[in-house]
């Protein structure tokens, strides 16, 4: 990025173009290309295609389109469509949060690559956002349940400082972005279409809120219509944006079940939220827990928990109500559970009953007393109730 | 046991009696009688308390009753209400499962012991069905949901051979009772007031169907009302019981936490189901399950393999539905998902949407019309829905 700083206005724009152009030219995730551009630079390698002089499996990936595409015109596409391109040698791009997919830390995943190029809708810094970010995703076809605990998750993170990433799909992922508009916070959605479609036609509103608060994302040049294999594709960004990826709802076999895995693989810490054991919605994220592949989780905090430095956000223990009798000497307590059997008693009854020495329960009866646990009586000992 | 059949009917009875009173003279877990019992016998040690000559430990323990109980009549009064007493020296005594709280394998328990003996109410053999034997345990006031789980696993435990071990408590217990009737299997309860207590009193149906079908166990002799703490203490059993405990609903701090403490200690595999993660019922099992002490089980299917020798039964892989595209090859799906999202398009438009050679979806499309994907048409291929 200093780099960039340093770089004519011509330079500059020769760069978005190759890099324009490289995004559309071949199929994400175009893994030879990628490859390509990463040894030769974004201009060579323009050039090397554009002459059929890129070795083989290059050319493969961008034969059908090669004749097609022109970086200016995207620009101008994209510029009518409200969209910028963010490219790796620009300010903005996220590049830690992509340094697995872009090779730079070993990874044993063999079929992702670094985005060539991302178009982007909305007013946030991708790179910014991107350092306190969690992914959020789940089944479109979610239960109440499911949606209320995504909403949940995404109001309590936001809250929490942290950007909300998911899909913008129906189901989880909606409930997901909401939550964190709804905590005015910030949340990036990551599309399998181009950043101006707005599919689902049914979250027009919603990718217009999301761009306002945060930004929509997509490596498809403006216009690109979603395809099933785009919503796969697309996951591995997700996936790598979040320093964790929480799994709402999920069925056995699912896009979030997909996410999940490249999450694992890119070494980022797989969450996920239980529900019913009747719910076929809840399938996927048992799964995960039950393989060790998820860690179980039940609230924002402790997702938070678990991305803080130690000792920033001590663990809070889930502690139940505190009882008038827990601070009570377990004798003490053996004998007003004994107590609590009878309208009244004589402290030799009460020894019968508890098995303690009468001794000790002569002695314990007094401490009741004194701490409102009994009283004395005609007969002997009444309970006072707590 | 091969003692018990050489043993006259006299030594048999003076036995039964000197349990009856052991087990009746201290409130369990009494660990200084326990002990003592273990290191001189059950006669001896009779004999050493009613002379006051056992060590102070002891002496404080049976201080109380000392001079109350007589084995036998606790034997016929036990006799009157149709208990029998099983005594460690006799038959039906489920030695395995209580090897841990005799102290026969090392524990890291210091609040447990052996039984001294166990009124028994109903017709199976306790040490046979102690074999293969399950705990399902959980909240008293359980929800819907927790108690149809429970009744589930009741159900399918029993039906696959497991004896269903609880506490004849409302909610879970109950259900997991009812489940293992349903399935007319083996159920166990161990209560925390006499065996022949109808406690609750609105359980007392169930009570009698589980002795039909299996066995109602107390340590506390005839008579003895239930009390708070009698229930921490039964818990153990229940623990011991079972070679491992599923907890179906459980709240932050519950009676079946403790239970799946002690399992834990004992070194069984404590199993907790999920639940939604906003109800209260389920926050123990899911407290559990994030602190490594339990592991998530959805079904008895789970438990069932769990438990079972290896290669007995094979893990059933959780496999979601496969789909009709599912055996083409990536390239052809990408070709059949640009393909449905067209009406109808030429093989060049195509090659151009999904980023495929011209040639490769050449070679694709006849597969594809061969496997009942596509057809032609004027305009060059349609999908056909699948």
């Amino acid at each position: 990025m200093g780099r960039w700083a340093s770089l004519s206005e011509k330079s500059r724009q020769e760069l978005l173009q190759a890099r324009a152009f490289l995004a559309a030219v071949a199929e994400p995730p175009a893994q030879a290309l990628a490859r390509f551009v990463a040894e030769r630079g974004a201009r060579a390698a323009v050039d090397a295609i554009l002459r059929k002089r890129a070795p083989a499996p290059v050319l493969a990936e961008v034969e059908a389109r090669r004749g097609e595409v022109s970086g200016e015109q995207l620009l101008r596409a994209g510029d009518a469509a409200g969209l910028r391109l963010l490219i790796p040698e620009g300010p903005e791009w996220p590049a830690e949060a992509f340094a697995e997919l872009a090779g730079a830390r070993e990874v044993d995943l063999p079929d992702v690559a670094e985005p060539l190029a991302l178009w982007v809708r909305g007013r946030a810094e991708l790179a910014e956002v991107a350092e306190q970010a969690v992914g959020v995703v789940g089944a479109r076809a979610a239960s109440g349940y499911g949606e209320h605990v995504a909403a949940e998750f995404g109001h309590d993170l936001a809250q929490a400082g942290f950007t909300v990433v998911s899909g913008a799909a129906y189901g989880i992922d909606g409930a997901a972005h909401r939550g964190a508009l709804s905590a005015g916070g910030r949340t990036v959605a990551f599309l399998a279409c181009g950043a101006d479609v707005d599919y689902p036609a049914g979250h027009s509103r919603l990718l217009r809120a999301i761009a306002d608060q945060g930004v929509v994302v997509s490596e498809y040049p403006p216009g690109t219509p979603p395809r099933k294999h785009r919503f796969l594709v697309r996951n591995r960004l997700i996936a790598a944006m979040g320093q964790a990826t929480v799994v709402v709802e999920a069925g056995a076999r699912s896009g979030a079940a997909n996410t999940a895995n490249t999450a694992d693989l890119l070494g980022r810490p797989v969450l996920a939220v239980p529900g019913p054991v009747t719910s076929q919605n809840s399938v996927g994220c048992h799964s995960m827990v039950r393989s060790g592949q998820a860690v179980l989780v039940t609230r924002a905090a402790e997702v938070v928990e678990l991305l803080s430095p130690l000792g920033v956000h001590p663990a809070e223990a889930i502690a139940g109500r505190s009882r008038a009798t827990d601070r009570l000497h377990p004798d003490a307590r053996r004998v007003y559970d004994a107590l609590t059997g009878m309208v009244s008693a004589a402290d030799v009854e009460l020894a019968r009953d508890c098995g303690l020495p009468l001794k000790r329960v002569r002695a314990v009866l007094p401490e009741l007393e004194l701490d409102g646990f009994a009283r004395r009586t005609e007969g002997g000992w009444s309970p006072v109730a707590t």
